[in-house]
């Protein structure tokens, strides 16, 4: 059976491990804190592959930034990586292996969609709830991205006075509300305790304390108005919900609180199943071609 | 050249016309108001298709409400039509020639695409500005219509505090904002007068008066905001805005805001040039297989 070394690159860590065409990890996960300079990156992308590439038929790279419609290069920012970051040259890593790079929320919608939470629904929307909000799309059972490789970027508004400066330099957009930031933000605000934590909710509200319960139906709320337009404007058959705070949600509840307010028709939300590492996973389905159809994207 | 005979339903008015396959109207422009009840409908295309059904090679329905995908039904509800409407079953109109129909701003987002402003660009949103707010998307060169065919609804929300009731049921759309009737109620607020309507404004407007440039441009900021999340969802090549209403904004101005605020890679924001009959363009266009890169949709 085919492999790919998959390797995650985030903000804070680097991980990688081996995936085979089933969606299944084979290896050991490793695990690096993400070096403070490009040249170390690079360092350590080169130590990964040169460890383990004749393992493996293709290299599969799931990555923090837009990836553009070659599937080669980064277009634009990436949040906290190194600033030059976007001008790494993937296909270079590697004389002997294909070199494959995705966008890591794209490759973990693509995760749900071959092998979780939205296998066999053609029209899926992905979001990962973790300290910021990431997006993936698939159309017809296709990745989309866009004119240039950049769709699927959960920044649209959730009001227009600029309450809420968003990580993107924008205004109030989805991401600075249904993001575990966002949660501690009008934690924040309704509280008015500067010092209130994400935890401090979480527990609170499965202890039943009143206030983080309103503090977290308010959050919970956000997420559901988000999930109004964009089942209006995708007529989806499913929206997964992944990341660290995913697990806190009410599926039954979102399902059927977006259902009375639509104007399409009835989609249901889910929470991911593809796990921590769906990055990894949905990076190497893609290197390696395999979809959830019988043949390969693109 | 073949020929479709293009049918507009909308909830106050029926236009038909013979649209060529260059998008060309070739014939008389017939104007009838809606009648109340299904009954009365039905009779009047039966009327126009008897008129006219050998004349043409297909005939070509754009109405209002959403089309399933099989382009012969109507998903759901429909706006201020006759309730039985989405029952009506257009394949049974003519035994003579075959019956295509589309949502009306689908159809007109076509017309864009394959003559319009939205020529050559494989990813374009088309946004209708008038009483209310329609939509039409198209990526990589195709009417995207998502599981069912609804897609493309413009109802995303713009607050999440229940500020003002859409026409949907829902609060806060888009819609209540960047329509026509939106301008009048954001007039209202601001002005606090409820008898002002949305000519006074474009016309205080025009002359430079204060206070109506200042509710002028609360409207344009709140489509602004709304295109934001449009091109960051989509990254599209180009957002089209069309209807009654488009004639008033600046296509430059929203451009570079728009551009100065996405996380994406850069769009444009044009005005649309397929005309008020594009709805009946687009549907023959569809209709009649003619796409913008020498090929059929779908």
């Amino acid at each position: 059976m085919r492999k790919a070394l998959a390797i995650d690159v985030g903000g804070t860590k680097i991980y990688n491990t081996i995936v085979n065409e089933k969606g299944e990890i084979i290896s050991e996960i490793e695990k690096r804190h993400t070096p403070k300079t490009f040249a170390e990156i690079k360092q350590i992308f080169k130590d990964i592959i040169a460890c383990h590439e004749d393992e493996v038929d293709v290299i599969a790279f799931a990555t923090c930034g837009a990836v553009n419609n070659s599937n080669n290069g980064i277009l634009g920012s990436t949040g906290n990586i190194a600033s030059e970051y976007p001008t790494m040259d993937f296909s270079a890593l590697s004389t002997k292996k294909k070199v494959f790079v995705e966008n890591d929320a794209n490759a973990a919608a693509w995760a749900e969609h071959v092998i979780g939470a939205s296998k066999g629904m053609p029209y899926s929307i992905m979001i990962t709830l973790g300290t910021g909000v990431g997006g993936g799309i698939i159309l017809g059972n296709k990745l989309y991205k866009g004119k240039n490789g950049a769709a699927g970027e959960m920044h649209f508004k959730m009001r227009t006075d600029k309450h809420r400066q968003c990580t993107c330099g924008s205004w109030d957009c989805f991401e600075a509300y249904a993001s575990g930031t966002g949660l501690k933000l009008t934690a924040e605000e309704i509280s008015k305790n500067p010092d209130i934590t994400t935890y401090d909710v979480i527990d609170g509200w499965k202890n039943n304390d009143v206030l983080m319960t309103k503090i977290f139906n308010q959050w919970q709320n956000d997420i559901l108005e988000g999930l109004i337009g964009l089942a209006n404007l995708f007529d989806p058959d499913v929206i997964v919900l992944s990341g660290s705070m995913a697990e806190f949600v009410d599926e039954k509840y979102l399902t059927d609180a977006v259902n009375k307010e639509i104007v399409t028709t009835p989609t249901k939300v889910v929470k991911g199943i593809a796990g921590n590492y769906s990055g990894m996973i949905g990076a190497a389905l893609l290197a390696l071609g395999v979809d959830s159809v019988g043949g390969s994207n693109g």
